[in-house]
């Protein structure tokens, strides 16, 4: 968590998120009003935190990993948005306006982030983030773009990769980048990054063990120059043996 | 910069780090060796570093934004590959063992995780990061990355955008978008995100004015999806207006 972050916390007297996360940070939010709700309860959580705001109250709303990538922020703007509510960048400047109200969107450290620094430097060169859920994305076009990333040999960061109701979709995606990639090509399950029952497995895109990998899990998959050392995964900065490194 | 950061610069004998970088940091690492060094001397920098943890000296090594994302963390290793340095992961299981060095990478906040969030959520669904820099990865290659990143609809985060050996780069690149979106597609520069000289530009990709643009700046492109509103950048979740916000 960044500064910004705890900053906000500690000012917030109201706090929301997903009961996971917010166990996460009990010892934060002492004597805090704290509401926790269920999964899939995305959308009432951030309109609780919007009346609340509406109401005057501080509110801090919880996200795991970057509130910005797969996060809360783009669900709040939506709701205000379709609200109608004049929600305003929280900044000196507009201190002076009369909004409904001020947000600040704290950037954190995306699961990709983390996963990439346990593995070593998977993402040193060009990388896509994709989603495999097809709970708003028709699976053909996240076909799309896995086929179209894994051609133009971007490094993969594969989020929900696999759940109870979507059992096939990492295999089929499996099976997309083997269109593209050497099933030589490295590739690593980090589950649960930087938090309780953390758990890495560094492998290949040929034997990459799908059963082992749930909705707590990121995918990372390798471009044709990635290479393992050490038990380290890295991808060189480029595609150009320009210069030696060794003097 | 994350609480695992602050304790590794605590427990650091020698800093080492890019000036400009070792600067921002001045007064977290008082009273302990610092050498900062110019622009184009990473390698010097990481084999510097890799030197003084092999004569058994705490370390650390500064990267701004995430190491791991076109940062430091994967030349150190790429180094330690080349001159045959045993690195070994630090954790507790590996403690017994005598490796060269241990080594942890530690991750942050990258310009794109930064930039979104100062422009509202542009990258709540799938995206690209792109670096335009042909030194180590011939443009051809650059072009082929973008074009199908943008065929396939991702939002994209274009890194190293312009420089002055460069002038045309960023130009180039919004030629091979705009062969793939509308120009009304909303796009924006950040520079100096979260740092001192902080800029930002919310525009569209027909109107990028790309001459602003410098390699201290980051681009993001939206996905034909992406929105406008009261100020904000928003790329939906989804593609599907699956259910209604409002109850």
């Amino acid at each position: 968590m960044v500064p910004q972050a705890l900053d906000a916390l500690e000012s917030a007297e109201i706090i929301l998120g997903y009961k996971t996360y917010v166990d996460l940070i009990a010892d934060l939010v002492q004597n805090r009003t704290v509401i926790s709700s269920g999964m899939r309860k995305e959308v009432e959580r951030c309109r609780g935190a919007i009346e609340h705001a509406l109401s005057g109250r501080n509110v801090a709303l919880i996200s795991s990993g970057d509130a910005g990538i797969y996060g809360m922020a783009g669900l709040v703007l939506d709701i205000c948005r379709q609200m109608q509510v004049n929600v305003v960048e929280w900044n000196e400047e507009n201190l002076g306006r009369a909004p409904g109200f001020f947000l600040r969107i704290i950037p954190g450290i995306a699961a990709f982030n983390a996963a990439a620094s346990l593995l070593g430097a998977p993402l040193m060169h060009d990388f896509a983030s994709v989603s495999l859920s097809d709970h708003l994305t028709p699976w053909e076009l996240i076909e799309k773009k896995l086929s179209l990333a894994a051609e133009a040999d971007f490094v993969l960061a594969v989020y929900n990769p696999r759940s109870k109701s979507r059992p096939d979709s990492l295999e089929r995606a499996r099976q997309v980048v083997l269109r593209y990639r050497s099933p030589d090509t490295p590739a690593a399950i980090v589950r649960c990054a930087m938090r309780q029952g953390q758990w890495k497995h560094l492998t290949t895109i040929g034997l990459l063990p799908v059963d082992e990998v749930d909705m707590q899990s990121v995918v990372i998959v390798g471009n044709s120059r990635t290479y393992v050392w050490n038990g380290w995964m890295v991808t060189p900065r480029g595609y150009l043996d320009k210069y030696s490194i060794l003097r």
